[in-house]
Order: structure tokens, then C-alpha cells, then sequence
């Protein structure tokens, strides 16, 4: 089996190779709007661990069996699209208020705000549409895949989480409703990215419910690691300003419940998560989505 | 027939009630993140002319024959979600910094500026999730109206000429260009939703291109109509603040062309939108779409 972070990076080079075929309508004037679209292809291009797409596409391999991940890609692509929709609007002064972005200046320092704001905007029109279009999927799968990308991005799902999120930088969280904005904020779309990819491998009822279980589980348990990195991390490799949570007193996992006990938490929906992998055949990419596990919990950026 | 505005009105209030059980999922627990439930409800509640909405259902009318537009409804909702969505954005003060909206604070002078960008966008999800989950139409038409609606709202439609709006704070904008602007901006969702309102009703290819020719030379009629107004019209009946385009300088149609040649141009198009109605037969309801071509050229808000 291949090494994991190179199966990640060479899912990177078909998901970009994706992204790009998808953006570049060449037969459209961009005439007046260039600018948009300049900003829209810097934060696409900026890079960053593409895990929600690898994610759609092990879950198709999962599901499927297949190694030919084609039909699997758009969905992708719209992932990938809507979560960098998601860190431009984040990134704005009314929001989170950061400058840089997976080591780059964030996207409305170079475009400036209105146009950041129209950038995120057509991401997330974007990820509709791919999805919705999706050439080796059908109308059904595809009208699937909308609602269940739409429904969790919704004011039920991330922009609730958001939400939650903005207010905890004025008042202090209690754990329950931390762990709400993170359930919101990050792992409602981790588990729409494994579900995606079973939509596009046509999944079980039962083998959705697992993915769904999947992703919440490492959808938490990143989004802990995250707290705990920026504690603990080092700015340069995380390519973005860290420390800034309990500098603005932010309530965050360890701040409530304290760092051990955040990597004890941590670990244990990591243990969680690969349980549900038991609804998947062996063999087919549940020992990648096992690893992936460790990878998120270990990582340092 | 019903006069046309008693017309408008009755639909106003279906839709408002589609909207209502939309956004009312009681079963959800919206803990944390009520400000954005109410920041949404408060501008989708704030009335204006619906008359995206009402195209989407006289279009339903002019292709079924149909008199019951139960199955339209959805597609509606998703119109004016869409369009109330571009409307929170475009006030925000890095867009036009509008303090006012339909005679009532804008949704940023209420909730500040970043529940404002949720809203705007939990509202352009909801759009597609609206779409693709109505239940009267088939898997089919819902893929294809998601499509429909997010590639003429995205970069290359809505967002594009939003951009376009901008640029022309900043420098002057020529005649063509300021068509292109508004052909982009407002153009292609009065397009759309007579379109979705041929998509519910499974028209013809005829059909489509006819309706989205009546759509796109009433909806730059609209916006010509909405520059007069700008120069002529009075504040207390627009509900919003006139006069801004010439505080800031804004190149508009009346700037470039005057206000004789504006009053023609936009008496041309209405015209000319008229005559696309030849594609639908008689009596099912052109007279109302032909009504509302007048209806829009001579209102005063």
C-alpha cells in the first residue's frame, strides 16, 4: 500500500487538475470582472491539505472498490470549493479578522473586502453547481449530493457553527456548546464529504450512517488538534496566525477543559472514528481512512 | 382576469408562506446561533416586490396551462432566497454600504456585518437546497434547475456584474459596459426565474430560450427604470436612499445616455420582451406578463 501522505498528494494533483478544468471556462469574456475571478483562483490555488476531497474520493474507493476515482472527482471539487468559500469569508475583518492564510496574505488583504465577499459567494454557488452537474453521476445522485452538501454548509450545519463561533469571542462557552460549534462549524462538512462520496458510489442507508459517523467523529477530534496547535504550534508551519484564540480570550476545547484532557478527547473520537469503518469491506480503503486517523491527530500544522 | 397587482399580491402571500415553512424546521435546535435564524427571517420578511418569484409561477402558468402552482412554489422560495441573499451582501459597507432596505434598517444595521455575511450566505445555500428538494418536480428537473440558477447567479452571472457595480465607484464605466453590468447583475436571475418557472413545467427548448429572452430585456428595462428612479424618484416610496448614484459619482445608464434616451431604451426593451411571449400559447397567462412589462416601466419605487 502507498504511503499515505503520498496518496494524499497525488489526490491533490487530480482534485487541482479538476478545480482548474472547472473554473477555466474559456469560452465566457471575463470583461469588467476580472478581478473576481483572479480572487477566486488565488485562494483555490493557495493550496492547503485538500483532506475533504480525499475524504469524497476514499469513501467512493471504499464503497465502490474501484481505483478509478473519476466519478467521485467533481463532488470532490465541490468540497473543496464550499470549504474555501467558508476560510475567505472567515478570514474577513467582521469575522475572524486574519491576514494570513495557509502562509499566504488571506484573500481580502490582496483583492480587498468587497471582493472577497463576492469571491466566497461564487465559490459557493460554484460547489452547487458542480455537484448538481456531476457528468458520471445521476440526476438523482446528483440532486442527493446538493441537498446534502447544501443542508450541512446551511444555517444548520457551518453557518451556525459560525456563528456560535463569533459569539464565543465576546462571552465565555461552556463545553457543551463548544463542542456544538465544532459538531457545526467543522464536522458536519467532514461527514458530508465521506457521505458525498458514498452518494457517488450509490452506499447503503446503513453504509451512509457509518461515513456520517466517521466524519463527525474526525471532524471533532481535527478541530480539538486545531485548539491544541494553536497553543502549542509553531506559525511558520502552520502557515497561519496562531495564538490568536487566547490572545482575544476566545473560549476554545483546551481552554474549557484544559490540554490533556483536549488529547485524551482527541484520541478517543479518533478510536471512535475508525470503528465505523467495520460497515466498509476490508481491503478497499478503510486501512487509509484508519491511518488518516492518526495522520490528523498527529499533525502539527 | 384579476388585476395585476391584486395578482402579485395574492402570490406575495403564498410565497411568503412557503417561505415560512422553509425556514421553520422546528425540529432543529438552534441553540447558539438564533441571531442568524433571526437575521435571515428578518430580511426574507421585509416584503419588496417579489416579482422574481411571481415569473417563476406565470411562467409555470404560461407553459402548464395550470392554474394550481403548488409545484412551482419551491423553485419560487429559492428565487427570492437567492435574490434576498444578493441583497444583504450588496448593503454591507464594503459593498454599497446601504443603511437601508425595503423602508427598514439593512440586515447589517441590525445584526452587524458578520451575521449579515452569514445570513447572506446560509440564504444562497438555502436557494439550492430549496431547489433541488421540491418535492413536485422530478430528480431531473431539480438537477437542472440548481444548475440553472447557480451558474446565472455565480461568477459569470449575478456575482460578475456585482463586480462590474463596483468597479464603476471607482472609475467611468462606458455604455457597454454598464449594459453588461446590469444584463449580469439583474439581468440573468429576472432571466432565471422565468426559466425555473419552465422547469417545473417541463417546456420546451423553444420555450426556455423565449422566456429567458422575455427575462433578460425586462430585467435590463427594470434596471434602467431603477437608475430613473435613482434621479427622479423619492425616497419615502422607494424605501430605500436615493440620489446615491450621483453622490458617489456612480456611472449609471442615466449618467452615460440621459434621461429622454434611458426613458426609449427601456420603453424599447419592455417591448421587445413582449414579443417573446409569442412562444407560449394564448390566454394561460401572457396578458399578466405582458401587463407586468408596463407594470415595471411605469412604477415610481
Amino acid at each position: 500500500m502507498k504511503d499515505l501522505s503520498t496518496l494524499i498528494g497525488e489526490y491533490a494533483v487530480l482534485l487541482t487538475r479538476e478545480m482548474k478544468n472547472i473554473l477555466d471556462k474559456s469560452d465566457v469574456s471575463r470583461f469588467g470582472y476580472e478581478k473576481v475571478c483572479d480572487s477566486v483562483d488565488y485562494s483555490v490555488s493557495a493550496g492547503g491539505k485538500r483532506i475533504r476531497p480525499f475524504l469524497v474520493l476514499e469513501f467512493y474507493k471504499a464503497v465502490s472498490g474501484k481505483s478509478d476515482i473519476t466519478a467521485a472527482l467533481p463532488y470532490a471539487a465541490a468540497m473543496e470549493f464550499m470549504h474555501t468559500s467558508s476560510l475567505i469569508h472567515d478570514d474577513l475583518p467582521a469575522m475572524d479578522n486574519d491576514d494570513m492564510r495557509r502562509g499566504k496574505p488571506s484573500n481580502h488583504k490582496v483583492f480587498g473586502e468587497a471582493t472577497a465577499i463576492l469571491a466566497g459567494d461564487a465559490l459557493m454557488l460554484l460547489s452547487a453547481e458542480t455537484i448538481a452537474s456531476n457528468p458520471h453521476c445521476s440526476y438523482e445522485q446528483n440532486a442527493k449530493g446538493v441537498i446534502e452538501l447544501m443542508k450541512h454548509a446551511g444555517i444548520h450545519g457551518m453557518i451556525g457553527g459560525q456563528q456560535i463561533d463569533l459569539l464565543g469571542e465576546a462571552a465565555d462557552l461552556d463545553l457543551d456548546t463548544i463542542k456544538k460549534m465544532h459538531r457545526l462549524k467543522t464536522g458536519e462538512l467532514i461527514a458530508t464529504s465521506c457521505v458525498l462520496g458514498c452518494i457517488a458510489a450509490n452506499a447503503s442507508e446503513e453504509q451512509i450512517e457509518a461515513a456520517r459517523e466517521y466524519g463527525m467523529s474526525l471532524g471533532l477530534a481535527f478541530q480539538i488538534v486545531d485548539d491544541i496547535i494553536d497553543v502549542e504550534g509553531v506559525s511558520y508551519k502552520a502557515g497561519k496566525t496562531l495564538g490568536k484564540d487566547a490572545k482575544y480570550k476566545k473560549s476554545t476545547y483546551v481552554s474549557v477543559c484544559g490540554l490533556e484532557r483536549s488529547k485524551e478527547d482527541a484520541k478517543a473520537l479518533s478510536e471512535k472514528a475508525k470503528n465505523s469503518l467495520l460497515a466498509f469491506p476490508d481491503g478497499n480503503a478503510s486501512k487509509e481512512l484508519e491511518e488518516l486517523c492518526d495522520f490528523l491527530l498527529f499533525r502539527n500544522n
